[in-house]
């Protein structure tokens, strides 16, 4: 790969100024990071689950964002429910695979969602979306198992075969559609010592794809933004309590200026 | 409306003194910051929604808080329960209408709990107060739509209509039952920029409706209290990450003559 | 009592090395605050309450925490299928008492927990254990009422009854299994404060046990460095809510050290 310029503030500029709604149905650990992590950016969350509401509340939205982290059945289906509203209405949908490689339900969840819906971006860590390319491959928990392929071929093989961009994040993150793909180079260390950075991926990048039909760019605007507004919060903080307070304030904050200096990306 | 003193800091300090136990149902994004505003306050939080134990919860509590935020049938079941279990005993019952006219489940969930409970409080945005009082608005998800009518009338308006303390919130706050009423002028532009704000200020104002049972006076109160605490540590944060940690901070250490020196009240 | 040390940090640094799997079904509270005070210790956190996946969950673990400060019949039946994994396999099981004394069902759950499966580490603070040992105390909500009895004698005489290490957590925290006990001195008021830190208290204590077979031990050594955390960060904050973000940074940067110039044991 190498290195590759995208106006990311062209698309967080679009964002702040449309201000789209993002429907979540999410886990109940990092829910608040979740909506407050689109709010501070500059776009409005809502986060409804009951299967009562579910298409309705989609259907006020510009994206929806499903993570299935604390999943159970009824909740699953409440996603298949507003997935299917978001589909009817052409707006992206976003599926966080949070320990996917775990449990058998969480995988069963991932495939029944992926055969029932239009998945627009499949996103998880190493092993969730190495589970989901059919790897025999243990999560432990949340938190990704080492995976013996190459991750861009993973990503790309999965974005082909389930026609989806594909994120796989880490310590460097991969995006990868059907036809081109992207390595975010930007980000730092704290974020995998503090829960939520995860889950706060999918989300930005839902708010992001509410605004740019392009999945893959905007999945890669979204992870530079995340990833610059981390380095600069993890500058001025003092463990992983005060870096993720400061994240929010970074990203509240990012401008055109710091958002060129420091993105780092390849093609 | 011309200015008002009213003494904010005698009942936060009866607040202080009786620290009442504040039971809610609430919604599970912002349950955390809705039992530590209560907590910094100085008051005492419970939450408990299974509809086997809310009744006898509520009949050990001062207040009852009820948050439709991620409401399910079943939860507003509980919150029935629990509303009959205070006015039973005779406390005061707060309804945050939150994403009132969004979807018809949150429209009729609060419809049925203001049939069959009393609501000495009823909180919400414009948007969802507006469609609390029968007008045609679409809430964004959880933020308020713009509202046509005066702001203030509506409140009076459902407020007679509902034999209940309305309170509107936003860049100002309204506060009126049959009688009289308040526009508080205090609080902070960042509240708007972080998710939680909105519920915050109803769990407050059930904490100081546990010691005052003018629930005018006690709104007024909590809205005085929760804007100076803004004002304070908006001084001091980079952000709305910051910002709403230096707001429990300001709310711990709220005294006498920050809230004398920065009222501003209308009546 | 008298003065003892224990060499906490080399447990500290055992669990760094091992990053034990903490398997949670706890409450919507400070679900978020348990996960990352597991995080920032150096284990690794995952909670997942449905009943279809509970038990294979926790066969990924080293120790299962249970909590049933927002329990429901649903939660607390997944919390015994989650044992019954975890009694097989030979991994501690830690029960957060909380509430216990304030209602029935939460009375119930408990009882019911302590007979169908085996609760290695049983904590809670003084009136939630009293009442778990028999007597007629009533909790306000979550917060401890007074109690009459010695706490010691109350510890080690449920310690006994059940077979089980107790702690009792407060401005002192005890540790009592059937043969020896600690008091642990360590801590600051800030903790009680804060919405919180006894559900982090049970969640640390989790960790630890995933990786010392005393429980006892185990117990004293995670109480340790909760406290001596929660002093470093005392020290630098500015109320309850920049307190609880400095209390994870303390908690992520503990070193030998400062644990053995803190340290404040009795036996």
């Amino acid at each position: 790969m190498s290195p590759v310029k995208i106006d990311v503030y062209s698309l967080l500029a679009r964002l702040r100024e449309r201000r789209p709604l993002v429907h979540h149905l999410t886990n109940w650990v990092t829910i608040y990071d979740c909506a407050n992590v689109v709010k501070v950016l500059g776009a409005s969350p809502v986060m409804a689950h009951a299967r009562e509401e579910v298409a309705q509340m989609t259907g006020l939205a510009q994206a929806l964002v499903l993570n299935i982290g604390t999943l159970t059945p009824d909740l699953v289906a409440a996603m298949e429910i507003a997935a299917l509203s978001a589909n009817a209405q052409g707006i992206p949908v976003i599926l966080d695979a949070c320990g996917a490689g775990a449990t058998t339900l969480r995988d069963e969840a991932c495939f029944r969602l992926l055969g029932a819906v239009k998945i627009g971006i499949l996103k998880g860590n190493a092993s969730e979306i190495a589970r989901l390319a059919g790897e025999d491959v243990v999560t432990r928990g949340v938190d990704a198992a080492p995976v013996k392929q190459d991750l861009l071929a993973l990503a790309q093989g999965l974005a082909k075969a389930r026609q989806a961009t594909v994120v796989i994040t880490g310590a460097q993150d991969l995006v990868a559609d059907g036809h081109k793909h992207y390595r975010i180079l930007n980000g730092h260390p704290l974020m995998a010592q503090v829960v939520g950075t995860g889950c706060m991926a999918a989300s930005i990048i839902g708010a992001f794809a509410a605004v740019e039909p392009d999945l893959a760019d905007a999945a890669a605007a979204a992870l530079v933004c995340f990833g610059v507004a981390a380095e600069v919060a993890a500058a001025g903080a003092g463990g992983p309590g005060t870096f993720k307070e400061k994240l929010f304030d970074a990203l509240y904050h990012l401008d055109r200026q710091t958002l060129e200096q420091r993105q780092r990306v390849e093609a």
